[in-house]
């Protein structure tokens, strides 16, 4: 299509255009903004049928607390029913006590250009969570180690198609299990200047991350700016452990941001059906939201979900699945309802074991239904494999070239005149080809987003190359990313406290590794 | 999660339950209804923007109709402005003269249990359509030949996630070239009783196409019935060569519906900006369907479009891609307010020449903007690799998966007593589980899609199994769809007369090879 003058003459031309590159090799955060109006799946009917069904199962299921005396009596308090560990709360009620949640705020870094919003028409992507496994092509499948963990911190940083450096991206396994919150927080503070979350394995664990941050930030500081955020899953249905409510306490208490995560899978933890999966989620979800608001009101929270489907006959897991989206797309509507925002389903999430087109297509279909429905934080957004179990090097890679293609969708088809292009009609006639003209070379450095992955070319010297499928192309672009990271610059005296604090928590604690 | 004893449980109780299996093997269409709303990508004032810029295209470029001078004189006659072979049309002409076209219509098949509906809430999914090449995890990639050909037809009617035997599913190389439309129109006939498309390689081939089909239907009966399709393209920019108009007017006249799709590729046939690809899109597709409508007011057409991006740098088209799948969206708005159904965009396309991660996240991509948008039929929904070039039988099995998941998803989320399963939750007590619910047992064998591919189990027991990827698991599936297939029944008679007209046409004409 493309003859030999032609691509002659349009090299000519470029030289005289400024070349606008792809932001691909910064580290900004891009696009943190969407366009595109969110998709409405429900109506108005539907939504004010499951949000009936949530005031329902709050008031004649509720939550049971155990063995955390404190919250229930910051339900007590606030007129809640409290019998034994189980709180119930009359229809309305944990709507009315989630009502001082912000429905936005801002999630700041050490480094301005990081800083984040959450809410509104903001959209924040992260890395996978809490895989004890990682693998590559290279190595094949292994424990994570910290090294890994080192890894995955320095490729969210180098990509401007993550906003956020995640939390337990993959399980230090080499590290004492009551160490590894340190190490962890530490990488993200040290390696990375985007925001981060903090441990949730105990309420030391939530204090340890609190002061690390303290170090950095200030101690004033935080008690006014949100830094990080700590991921607080509730057992489903209708149960807070004791380490989830006290540590959701303890970020409650210092003003940092907690997402409330109900976790069922559809047939296990909840009925089979979608609908009834969204009401418990939305329930659920709404309990923890109240309780951080009977700690601190206004303090920000995330109403977040984990919820997808399993194979009922064999008892497997999966993800990725219609009925899960469509779960997805609903919350996403029933949280801004609520009025806070939300971490909706999955991110690019698969049960495959291997980085393939099962993987590929999973995920893209769990990512359209999080980001075209409006959620706000997507979660496990890069590398994710086998239910969680695995973080991909690989998938890694192919998820954030599909992030930064997502991410460009977001903004939305421009109308305007530029975009419609009249004048260039009057240099083409009809059959001829629009390669060389004013409007093409203008715009053909930044008109279209650019793959991550090398060029594959036609099948005849994409077979001369070896034949690489996307995976095998995916290998060398984190290990380049790798190569050319540099970590971002820190305070000497910080970093010096950082580890001085490290060493004399280390000091006090024996090593556990269960 | 599942215990055994759970499973023992829910084993014993399945018994008594009614299996209500899965429709994977069923023939029929299923889901040929879409229960969600289409997303609205662009607000009323850029679709107006749009189509003024429409409107000002066929005025002020118009279509050329080369070779063709009764397509001229027919526009000429209807009062557009005709010069040598370039035909221009007043603001608001082109639009006025698509007015008789229907909003919906039938496409009868021979089984009435396959007659389809285009239009409205109706959706037609359909195999990829013209690839030279076929390929397979056993044989490699090799030219297609008439076997290939039967065995995509095949597939197609065994699964109930295709509603449309297509057209030139694959090149059968191996017939001579002026001789493949009757072996193709044979096989679809024959083969399946599937909707099917005609040849549009020359008139005398589209007379074939009909008669063929008068021959199954009876010649009245087409008269007042569209049995078939054809694909128009437009050679874009704003050129319709002669083939293409004359059996446009050949298929409208026998009463037969028309795709009229241009094709454009950013930066090459049109604007490398998505607005301009989806106005020029627009004005070319109204030129089409105007002339069907003045050849026979009221002929069944759709407003097709194949559009893309390509790398500005390289020349290599792309698929998949954002801007492409803005386009997409936007163009089922605009053909929804033209009031014609849409053959929108891509189905499941990809450049990738395996049938890996990307080829997946690209066809996944893909599909999501044609379908949540609202297009009516989509073309290419199944086993395109290589932009087209091939087609793949592994990636056509995973596509089909994947037509399956999508279907299933654009039924809904039913939200009523029994989805809200509120009964179920006085079987449950926090922290317990809901597998052996009598809600859950109801619906466990309905209440989720199910993959075509054979589960891999986890990672342990998928690596003794040999590690399998998808496309490898999905090697066995078309397989076995071969080895099912059983051809419809069709009257001796009509298939004696149908080789008949096939051998007399044959001997008439020598073989030709280009």
């Amino acid at each position: 299509m493309m003859g030999s003058r032609d691509k002659r003459r349009m090299k000519r031309k470029r030289r005289a255009v400024s070349r606008n590159g792809q932001p691909s090799h910064s580290k900004g955060p891009i696009f943190q903004k969407r366009c595109l109006q969110p998709y409405q799946l429900c109506d108005d009917t539907s939504l004010d049928a499951i949000e009936r069904q949530a005031d329902w199962l709050l008031e004649n299921v509720g939550m049971e607390f155990r063995g955390d005396t404190a919250a229930q009596e910051l339900f007590r308090e606030a007129g809640a029913n409290v019998k034994q560990e189980r709180v119930t709360l009359e229809a309305g009620h944990g709507r009315e006590l989630c009502k001082t949640a912000p429905e936005t705020f801002k999630l700041h870094s050490r480094n301005p250009h990081h800083t984040l919003k959450l809410g509104g028409d903001h959209l924040v992507l992260m890395p996978g969570y809490g895989s004890p496994f990682v693998t590559d092509l290279d190595q094949g499948r292994r424990y994570a180690t910290i090294e890994d963990f080192h890894n995955y911190v320095k490729l969210t940083y180098s990509t401007p198609f993550l906003h956020h450096s995640g939390g337990t991206v993959v399980e230090p396994t080499d590290i004492p299990v009551n160490k590894r919150h340190l190490d962890m927080v530490f990488a993200h503070l040290s390696l990375s200047d985007k925001p981060f979350m903090g441990s949730v394995t105990s309420v030391d664990a939530a204090n340890d991350s609190i002061e690390m941050a303290r170090i950095i930030f200030g101690k004033d500081y935080l008690h006014q700016h949100a830094v990080m955020q700590a991921n607080i899953n509730i057992n489903s249905p209708f149960v807070f452990d004791e380490t989830m409510s006290s540590t959701l306490r303890t970020y409650a208490k210092a003003n940092q941001c907690v997402c409330v995560s109900p976790s069922i899978f559809g047939g296990a933890m909840g009925p089979v059906t979608p609908a009834a999966i969204a009401a418990q989620t939305l329930a659920e979800a709404m309990v923890g939201i109240a309780l951080t608001q009977l700690v601190l009101p206004g303090c920000p929270v995330m109403m977040g979900s984990f919820h997808s489907t399993m194979n009922l006959r064999s008892g497997a897991l999966t993800f990725g699945t219609p009925e899960a989206n469509l779960v997805t797309m609903a919350l996403s509507q029933l949280g801004n309802r609520l009025g806070v925002p939300i971490r909706s389903g999955g991110g690019q999430i698969t049960a495959s074991n291997a980085p393939d087109g099962q993987a590929m297509s999973d995920s893209a279909n769990a990512m359209w239904s999080t980001l075209l429905s409006g959620a706000h934080q997507v979660w496990h957004a890069a590398g994710w494999l086998e239910g969680g179990l695995t973080m991909s090097y690989e998938k890694f890679i192919m998820d954030l070239d599909n992030c930064g293609a997502m991410l460009r969708m977001l903004q939305g088809m421009e109308v305007s005149e530029d975009t419609l292009a009249q004048d260039s009609y009057s240099a083409v006639s009809p059959g001829e080809n629009f390669l060389t003209t004013d409007h093409t070379l203008a715009h053909y450095s930044n008109a279209n987003y650019e793959s991550l992955l090398p060029d594959t070319g036609p099948f005849e010297r994409w077979k001369e190359n070896g034949a690489k499928r996307a995976d095998e192309r995916a290998n060398s672009v984190w290990k380049k990313m790798l190569n050319d990271y540099e970590t971002p610059p820190l305070e000497e005296n910080k970093l010096l406290r950082l580890t001085e604090y490290i060493s004399a928590r280390k000091s006090e604690m024996p090593d556990k590794w269960h």
